[in-house]
């Protein structure tokens, strides 16, 4: 049988999703607790990677596994939470069909990048900390240009593996929080290290540094060359991840609200 | 000329406030980046300790110094923020007439400790995981014994410094959060060890291992026999220091905000 698993995790102490050898990450963490709380050997597989410390307050993972007349899912929920080191969390377990993918099937996904404007020593590890509010309508602006379909070679880290850099980018656009800034950004699908270089270019357009046609320029040219720098990993976080309807349960994600709750 | 400096803290690498030997603490970390920053010897009294692990979203302190022709508080302010840890942030200093005392002044004090009913990756380092909801009626009905003037020796932890352990509580109760549980109690002053201790015996009513009735005969016992064990640190938040009017400008605590904004 197949299952979805949902999920969140605090990124900082861990190099990513992806399993490597040596390192520590959370799909590593995942099986482990995974194969001892089923006992069985268990591997998943997500809906993407994330990079090392970045967060995630929803992510998904399918597995196959034989649950038998074993224990039900809310009870491996239970059984998996109190194995697993507790920055890592799980609320949602369900089948699904057999061929269903984590990541084939998954129609979109969003990414949040916070930002904090007052020093909050309750958020050092999941915001990035500016002293000055950075020029948000020029940055909506430029963010403005990425709605629709484009190629992403110029935002992407070009380390290989993508057959292509096209993304269909459904919102992209900074908020207002209590305490700083939230870029959001939705798209069927993300190239490596995507979110970080283009919150890193529209930090340049919010200090002034380049205009939005500049940074549009910087998309169109299709080059990695005059994009910024990456905006550093504590800020990230992937939000959601969306599937057709029916696949998953409506629960599995409040809309308008976090997945999982902070402070 | 004497200063009162608003600041917040995530104790989770501190031995608390009280600057102690060979101990990393607040005090000790405040006192040293206060001293480069205004180029003279500066020692903080802070409005109380806080224990190994507490946080706090508002406490003062408060030193002597001669600023003269030198920065604005602003300005000290700036370079306190950049010189301090990033788990240390101060967001206000003032000026305040000589006899001024962080301590005696002190009106009253307000503790929040945070309990997170779901699992929460974000969370770990702020608050108390219950696998259950608790009996938040009979919590209540338990806090609200402690409505008034008592001797809370039967909440202390007995480690001798105080001359006497009569508290005044004008506030004590718990609170629906998004993601769990908050109880909040605001008193005079508070004895060692005291907000743990209650919050301990007061999730003993809410598992319904003491009836409210018992909460209430603990107290008046004055003995520290029956109580329950301490609730963790981490949950466990100084969130509020009060003045007399006019000793702290308003500002410096928005009434019905957190003094420091969390995401």
């Amino acid at each position: 049988m197949r299952y979805f698993l949902h999920l969140a995790y605090e990124g900082t102490q861990y190099h990513g999703w992806q399993v490597q050898p040596n390192t520590l990450t959370v799909q590593l963490e995942l099986e482990r607790c995974l194969t001892q709380v089923l006992r069985q050997p268990i591997h998943v597989m997500g809906s993407g990677r994330t990079d090392s410390g970045v967060h995630a307050s929803h992510q998904v993972a399918h597995f196959d596994a034989e649950l038998g007349e074993g224990p039900d899912e809310a009870t491996v929920v239970y059984r998996l939470n109190r194995a697993l080191p507790k920055d890592i969390a799980t609320r949602l377990l369900h089948a699904v069909p057999e061929r269903a993918h984590a990541r084939f099937d998954a129609e979109a996904r969003t990414y949040e990048y916070h930002v904090r404007l007052v020093p909050d020593p309750f958020s050092v590890n999941h915001s990035l900390y500016l002293d000055r509010m950075p020029d948000v309508a020029a940055m909506n602006e430029a963010a403005a240009c990425m709605l629709g379909s484009f190629d992403f070679t110029s935002f992407s880290k070009v380390k290989g593996g993508e057959n292509h850099y096209v993304c269909v980018c459904y919102e992209a656009g900074w908020h207002h929080t209590p305490g700083g800034l939230m870029f959001r950004i939705r798209s069927n699908r993300f190239v490596r290290g995507m979110v970080r270089l283009v919150v890193g270019t529209l930090l340049l357009v919010g200090r002034g540094k380049l205009t939005p046609a500049e940074f549009k320029a910087i998309l169109l040219a299709q080059s990695r060359v005059d994009a910024g720098g990456a905006a550093p990993a504590q800020g990230l976080f992937l939000s959601r991840v969306e599937y057709p309807l029916g696949l998953v349960p409506e629960a599995a994600v409040p809309v308008g609200m976090p997945y999982f709750v902070t402070r």
